[in-house]
């Protein structure tokens, strides 16, 4: 059974990803997690952030010469901005000089970043997590609970993709179906994994040239409402042995 | 519920530990998990290793200012022998051209240490590991079936140390009670939390003097003879609160 | 954290669900398990068999005197058809001659039932089964493969239904918002706990009169074809206090 | 994986266990499992009700003509004293009229058995059980904190060691090597699975007769004094395959 934790803030050091129970013996380096945390970047109407933002990978563990060990593997995602943020993020203790005399960011700008964040943003964990945990300031909630952190999904996912490629043939391909009231039509043709690259360079990762430019038309109006919109993306696994899982319990 | 994993190779670049479930507000900083580092390196008769072998703590995610956040916690403990091993243990893909031309080390140790290990040493999981994940060399089982290891989960039980203190009042304290067929006398004084200083000052850290030699002894005696010993180590708990666990169900 | 296993074939003596968990002090009963079961009998279009079979619910473990103990839970429900199955379903061996000389039902309809199913039906698990489990009849896939396995998840799910309620005042509704191409209509008042009794009367649960006869005339229209339809349900909770979960990890 | 849950009070109507995860195809009935909860009752030194219990064992799930189906097994245990506690234990509520008037004991006993318990036994979970589960009364904790629990898992341990002899030849033996101070002497041969009767016959399941009539005495004279003994036990498994468990992490 393969167990997973992630950990790692939006602005701190590194985000950091562990999978346990994975075989030996499957092929693997960091420039392949690197190629997916690239297409994790893709998307039409998102943030500046993805802009900037580099993820350098690195294996901490659980690997040698680019095959798994058997043994835990460790991920470690470096957040290329970190730099600005070593005093407002710092996991040790900051005095109150060092803090006033920090010189990593311009000053300004780190006077407002280190203001506490006490107007929680509506439709966010903001405010349910600072009660839950005992935080006066949104900075501890909403560090954690960001976008970013699928960062470390994306890298232990396509290490399983991998495993699961290697191991027994099976492949995966993912695109969208519908964005707000948008879709692709009824009866479009369903993706193989050697699509990837076409999807790849649609703004929406739609299948459906007509379907995308409905989406991307969604995306627009709601962005101009300073709206958001939710979507259906379809996960296809290709070369599924028949019978998995099991009828004799509910979880099994 | 705690959940905690860890990672890394004994001679890879580093140890990952990571703990899910902590509350936030412990407070906790690298010179404390360092601190516990320095005495997981006390023992008498131990390997040469542990006199240069240095634990660089660094934490990746779960802690703002000296505080844990509620998230989980990622600890880094670099290995500062990594540079000789960069190519004998690399994580990724060495080419023979680099491996050859390998200036990271020494020419000869690296060739040594390159040469595949066949020879499964008794009493180590090596062989079974070799068997149970197809490995035809040793090596990437003992590099995790490695005392080394331990490092990662000392870090971690200093962690969940602290937070039993600060939150709880509890407090721990180890003492060796035997080695091999030596032991501390019947009915001998246990140490409290406040003996621990003077605990790490015995070579065996018995709490009894007559006892501590007699075991010393008898580790002096095992090491002439190229033979090891076990022995019983007790863990006392101050401050605990009545009635920890239940009677309802066999693992609760 | 509570844990639940149900057992039991679906012509066996008795299904039997287990709940390890749940606090001491809930009241709760066998009348109020048999209520539920006779609800889970509703619905429209369903096959024969729910109209004679009879849920005989007895407390095995975990209640005293009409409340939980904070001990396991366990709850038999009898099969009222179990006497004429005692042969077929034995969960001793039976020998050949007893298995000829069985009086436990008509002859005929005892040689009819002890064939090996070895026509699997589409649709189900009966293949799969088969395979994974080295089974050569589908009897064993299918008797637990059953829909009258859920009669031991709908027993659980009223106790912690009654735990909810009586601990947090949570309340839950349930109503089907579609079946087949036939749904509510858009903006349709939404039940209410104290609407339970009137979506009982209903023929398909629904809460909009013009959309459950569309419903009903879907399910009509799809028996005479042989066939049958999916269906969307809705679960409402009331009472349920902010910041359930939690945003530090995926699966908290 | 194997998961398994118990349920069912001492003087309830029955104890309940269940075993999710078994292969289809073990061998195993009621008459085994009833072997091994007579064998449960040997002992010296232990209290009456030993004698009179009967434990009636039946299957309700996971079993068809004497084989495990691969779905969840459950087993119930049915306790022949249940009679004379339908009242005092009684799953449902009773009425102050019903307790009264109950007839299903003699009615001194009766009362004796339904005064509330409320002073906590030492060296029991009684007053702890009583704080953790808000109980003013004793029984309903001593009740699950009994000794006759273990007849669940004894029953399950009997098909567990069923399916590691027919699935991989793996039997165990267990026999005891220390009460009190008395233990067999060193260097005593070990029993193979063929000296199980012959230990059965032992009145402490020793296998060494001097060190067996020392532990009678021990027990003896503990037993004039008012008090108990601890013990050790050792659980030999023959036919092991080599490098069961594995080094990647402490808990696999």
């Amino acid at each position: 059974m393969l167990r997973w934790l992630t950990a790692g803030e939006s602005h701190g050091p590194a985000l950091v990803a562990m999978l346990e129970g994975l075989p030996a013996g499957v092929e693997v380096g960091a420039k392949d997690l690197q190629a997916a945390l690239s297409r994790r970047r893709l998307g039409y109407g998102r943030g500046a952030r993805m802009k900037f933002e580099q993820d350098e990978v690195e294996f901490l563990g659980g690997l040698r010469h680019g095959l798994t060990l058997g043994s835990p593997i460790a991920v470690r995602i470096g957040n290329s901005e970190w730099p600005k943020w070593t005093t407002v993020m710092s996991p040790e203790a900051v005095s109150d000089e060092a803090y006033a005399a920090s010189d990593d960011v311009n000053a300004e700008k780190e006077v407002a970043r280190n203001k506490p964040l006490t107007r929680p943003r509506p439709g966010h964990a903001d405010l349910v997590g600072m009660q839950k945990y005992g935080h006066e300031d949104a900075r501890p909630v909403l560090e954690r609970a960001s976008a970013r952190e699928t960062a470390a999904r994306v890298a232990l996912g396509e290490i399983a993709a991998r495993f699961l490629d290697q191991s027994y043939g099976i492949r995966l391909v993912s695109h969208t179906v519908s964005i707000g009231t948008a879709s692709v039509h009824e009866g479009a043709d369903l993706p193989t994994p050697d699509d990837v690259e076409h999807l790849d360079a649609d703004p929406v990762r739609a299948f459906d040239p007509a379907g995308s430019a409905a989406m991307v038309a969604e995306v627009d109006a709601a962005r101009k409402e300073g709206d958001t919109l939710g979507g259906v993306v379809e996960v296809l696994a290709y070369g599924l042995p028949p019978g998995l899982g099991s009828h004799v319990h509910w979880d099994r």
